[in-house]
């Protein structure tokens, strides 16, 4: 067994989304053969005592203040993008176009403009076998693995319904601080683009089909909240004598929704969708519920190692089974513990590693690519324009 | 301890609800103590074998076949009317302009117009002590009974989401019989009149406040089945090579809402109905689930004697809590079992036997009133009109 | 069709158990065709006041102050006896001996040699055609229904384990009222007799197996109670300033057995059984779960219309699977409401009557007979003989 | 901030258990501040070519086929035992008499003789600042971590029940191959040491009492399985047509027991406890329940990141509620991720080595230590001579 050439990686950002990468590039290799090795070779961030402490903390060899300058290394293969959205389509296209591997955090970008431009690029690398993917991560939770299989493998026969929720908490507290998740400059939107991208990706994935319209409502319970502080992850009190500041995104965003069908032809599923960072009591409840002809698939990420399924062709006696997705044949958990020994959140990015070295090694697009991801772009703003319209119907342009 | 006079009760329909409502009239007096001793003095229907039959099965002193007859007589104090909806509106005023009180199933009618129209009459009777009643039976449920009591006594701050499903699955066979449930000149829809509305009342009533808005979309996915055939109860099988006629009602209905706001003024909560009985695995899964500012309750009918509890005051060691509506002092439960001996689907109909005798004998309106069920008929004609016109929004009016 | 003959019942005995039965001889014929009709022709009990009060609320046709006299009247078929343990030998016994059935409420006494005396009795009865029944009533709650029919169709393989938990909380406070069921003369013993007996009954009907040995661990938690006070129910609060009594049973009984195997012949499986009114929180928490060679069972009395089993063979998507046991084709269900729609405690109580009459009708011994629950009596005494003689295994005689 | 001393550690066995301690001698550092930096700088096993292998995967500096060697060498701090327990004695002895700091994987021993010895050279060790410590592992999972707080914070009140099982399946078929696991002269035990031992340490660290005395069943379903394959991790399938070889450990272990009381004094709590690798569809269902005065605590590992309270003081509206146990002031859970995202197995090992690297750092004794394992290993012994001896009660020596 030969040593596996090296993929020299280079993460700009640090923060909630680079700890969770930086633990996925060291921890891959470490369960899963691959055909590169990863290196944890450059990490870049404006604040350079932050990026410093970063890299000594999570692994990496050294450091950059400049993203340009990162991309502009020779000794880096990936770019790998752990910023805010507004950020995404200039690092992404700048990284392609300068021969570097893209892994991209979602949402791709912060428009469907820029989305387009980016897949684009994107397309134009590959011709060059430069490859990008976009970091949907919770397509590689075993749970939602397996269902993708179990759906592909006809076990739902038709579907019918999809229910999709996206249920968090931890901007009930009106005094909770206004952040760069509050502000649409940077985030593009709320809890539509920061959680509910999460589940339009993966009913789109799991179903195979594309959402070819919406009706949508969105909110704002809580007009503004303090600002200033240092706001560190997610939640917290900021105080509510100080200054406040306008929150410009949508706290809750709801939308019914069509599909395209099996065979892009008859009438698909009828899906249902809501995200929400206000439902207290609901700490990650990332669930998704598809009824098909056949059976039912419903999961919970709150439960996130285990997977219900409904067998109808077992009836009387069918009732929902709760199949802990932690088996040897099951999709990634075999590299891991013994059945019944569960795995974490952060799991989901090593799988997504393992799976971009592999596309990479093999010279095949990795997925999602960044045209699934404008998908899920283009499904963000027909939300937002009906929710702008009175919920008028929406019709979604499905990407070729 | 004198004897209580008597209320005789005539009922017009005998299958599903006409054994729910029987059960119901015979049992209230044994486990509860009331104004008045309900006799089960007259059963109606149009076939004389089959009305007698029944009479014996549930316990009636005497038939009619005619239910004009059954209002006539003078020995009947209250009609109570379990026939399919396009025959409520002119069995209810009948009765109610005869002077006899009216329990009438739900939903109210099959239009807004027979709605408005039996809500006026009830109106006027009760001016003449003559009372009416909707039979929105879930209302009984203790779980819900105690949501209710706890959103009053203002454990969940002010409501930010509502959260409403009626899952059922017994159509999932596309061979399943063409019923009357699935003709709209006799049910006057499908399964959001059948079980959305049960969700509708819920949500409305457990929050004190009405819909002000929905956008909907509606789905018949099995457009036709097979006719003839001896169906009783729901689901079935009614085979696939006998002649089949169309499904004129919604297989499912979806919509988004607002609500009218816990002083009317400002925002309410924002909605989020799915009713379907497509659902492969969910058997009555009729779910509720409310987001406060203080706390959260959840609710599903298939764990129907338990409601669970997020109480924001006791984080961060706070987590839903299942409440066994069990206990002597929940609604209804402590005149039957010891704590954890649970209840079953007929209890809701014993209660609503229990509340509506109570009222007469306190000569109050019950509750629901046909007000309260035109309200709901109001959601159900704007989710209608919104499905048929692209999801558009569509205001309901408040019912004064 | 011709009217059934009638079957004249007289109660003995009208508090928790009376209610109980009485909703079950009233309700069962509404909801199932009996070859005999249930008259409530009479109850007894010493309160001349308090058995009126009874018979009116519960629909019983006459009263009786004393049970010999029931037991002579002529227009009696059947004696139910709803009475605290250590009266049932007598009554029972000379029920049958004046040729009336009996229905006895369990355990069927307060010792071996008075369940040894009641089921000669019984046998020699049944020799003249009238026979007789212990009060097992959870065996007629459909899941665990469900749960024996599936064991003996062999969908478990053959058994390993067996694990009975009966957890309940209504003692937990040490200022609960001295109740008859702490008083070892009255009720043979505590959570042991009272709720421990169904486990044992539920586990060795089941199974189709005896119990063998046991090995066991008995605790008296709170030693002593306050005296007086009107006590009614379970469960309350007696106040901690007034007189105590001591409490002269058992607060918890924790064994482990073994069984007789499939053909009384290998091994069978190893059982852990605990009972207990002090689990904080449990507050009906009858369960018992069976691990074969091909699947398992899982019961929670507190999700009582609900049984959980796994299915081997569909590994490794297989996970243990809830059924809600409410389709027409599971035990007693199809006579009741459509699926989904759950039923309540009193239920088992109503089919415990169904499955009397039927065998009356029959001229079949019903099940379970007194020999059943002397073999249950017979795991009792082993119980306090083990635990009275530091663990020690104990065996237990098989009842032919 | 300087950076911190290196602790260099050599490891000795590197399968299941080598594995997971690699990940955690890795990740810690990555995630948490720890006094000392852990090197991986050797790891040791008899095959060359298998350990070279593992040093690869596993991230080790360089490799020792002896463990002796590995010991001698100057460049070591502390030596991680995960071989077998058979082995665990010599070399742990080996190791803290050369001055070597020790992590032991459990049980501590195959013997109380063997675990007595060990805590006599780790005591007299601690003298000399070399420190020890047993991998409990499942005292790291924040779960049970948060358990052991609530129960020192007195929310339970006086502990009543203890009930644990440890429930899986691999072993289930009777074609599993013949593994170490199943060798008594290498693991000790079966069950009873494998999972057992993890219930019985839990149960005596979160209630801070220790087990007293037993009563014990133990069985081995299947007494000879076939010999031979190349078996790596749990379960699989040895074919049923080769030789077999005799199972000579415990398929099941089932006990009662008595704990010492709060204060020694009165009256502790009565334990059940149950291990089995027979209970199809349990995966790895280690379970502990406490019932106390005031409140009781529930936990399962197959849903590992929640904790089940039941706080009486809020009853009647009381019920179990589910803590995620993923906030930042939950043990552990605030240097990974935002609330609700979950953590898996693995992470008890990178906890535990959080808190032995924290102990040496202290100079303090790490917990649990040698004593305490060997008080585990009493019970242990104490199981399996009352079941030898037909449940008599064994008494259980207290360390001291």
């Amino acid at each position: 067994m030969t040593e596996p050439r090296p993929l020299r990686v280079g993460m700009v950002g640090y923060s909630f989304m680079g700890a969770a990468h930086s633990h996925a590039w060291r921890t891959a290799p470490r369960f899963f053969d691959l055909p590169l090795a990863p290196q944890l070779t450059a990490v870049a961030g404006r604040n350079e005592e932050g990026v410093r402490a970063a890299a000594a903390k999570y692994g990496w060899d050294s450091v950059e203040t400049d993203w340009r300058r990162l991309i502009e290394r020779d000794d880096i293969d990936l770019i790998d993008i752990c910023t805010p959205g507004n950020t995404h389509a200039e690092i992404a296209i700048t990284a392609l176009e300068a021969g570097k591997h893209v892994l991209c955090e979602k949402p791709l970008a912060n428009s469907v403009e820029e989305a387009e431009k980016m897949t684009a690029v994107a397309r134009a690398a590959a011709e060059r076998e430069v490859l990008s993917m976009c970091g949907f991560s919770y397509r590689r939770t075993p749970a939602l693995a397996l269902a993708k299989r179990m759906v592909d493998e006809g076990r739902l026969g038709d579907i019918r319904h999809v229910r999709a929720q996206y249920l968090q908490d931890w901007l009930s507290d009106a005094d909770a601080p206004l952040t760069w998740r509050l502000d649409k400059s940077k985030s593009g939107s709320g809890s539509l683009g920061d959680i509910g991208a999460h589940s339009i990706d993966a009913a789109q994935w799991i179903t195979g089909q594309a959402i070819t319209g919406v009706s949508a409502l969105m909110e704002t319970f809580v007009k503004e909240r303090p600002v200033g502080g240092d706001f560190v992850g997610l939640g917290g009190h900021g105080g509510s004598d100080g200054p406040k500041g306008p929150v410009t995104v949508d706290d809750a965003a709801i939308f019914t929704a069509r599909f395209s069908g099996k065979h892009d032809g008859g009438t698909g599923p009828v899906g249902i969708f809501e995200a929400t960072r206000f439902a207290l009591g609901r700490k990650n409840a990332m669930r998704l519920e598809l009824n098909g002809t056949k059976g039912s698939l419903a999961f919970d990420f709150e439960d996130m190692n285990s997977l219900q399924f409904y067998d109808a062709s077992l009836e009387p006696d069918a009732g929902f089974r709760k199949i802990m997705v932690t088996e040897p044949s099951h999709p990634y958990t075999g590299n891991w513990w013994p059945t019944g020994h569960g795995l974490g959140y952060e799991h989901g990015f090593t799988h997504q590693v393992v799976d971009l070295v592999d596309a990479i090694g093999a010279g095949e697009q990795p997925s999602p690519s960044f045209a699934d991801a404008l998908q899920v772009q283009k499904v963000l703003a027909a939300v937002e324009a009906s929710a702008a319209a009175e919920s008028r119907w929406q019709n979604v342009d499905k990407e070729h």
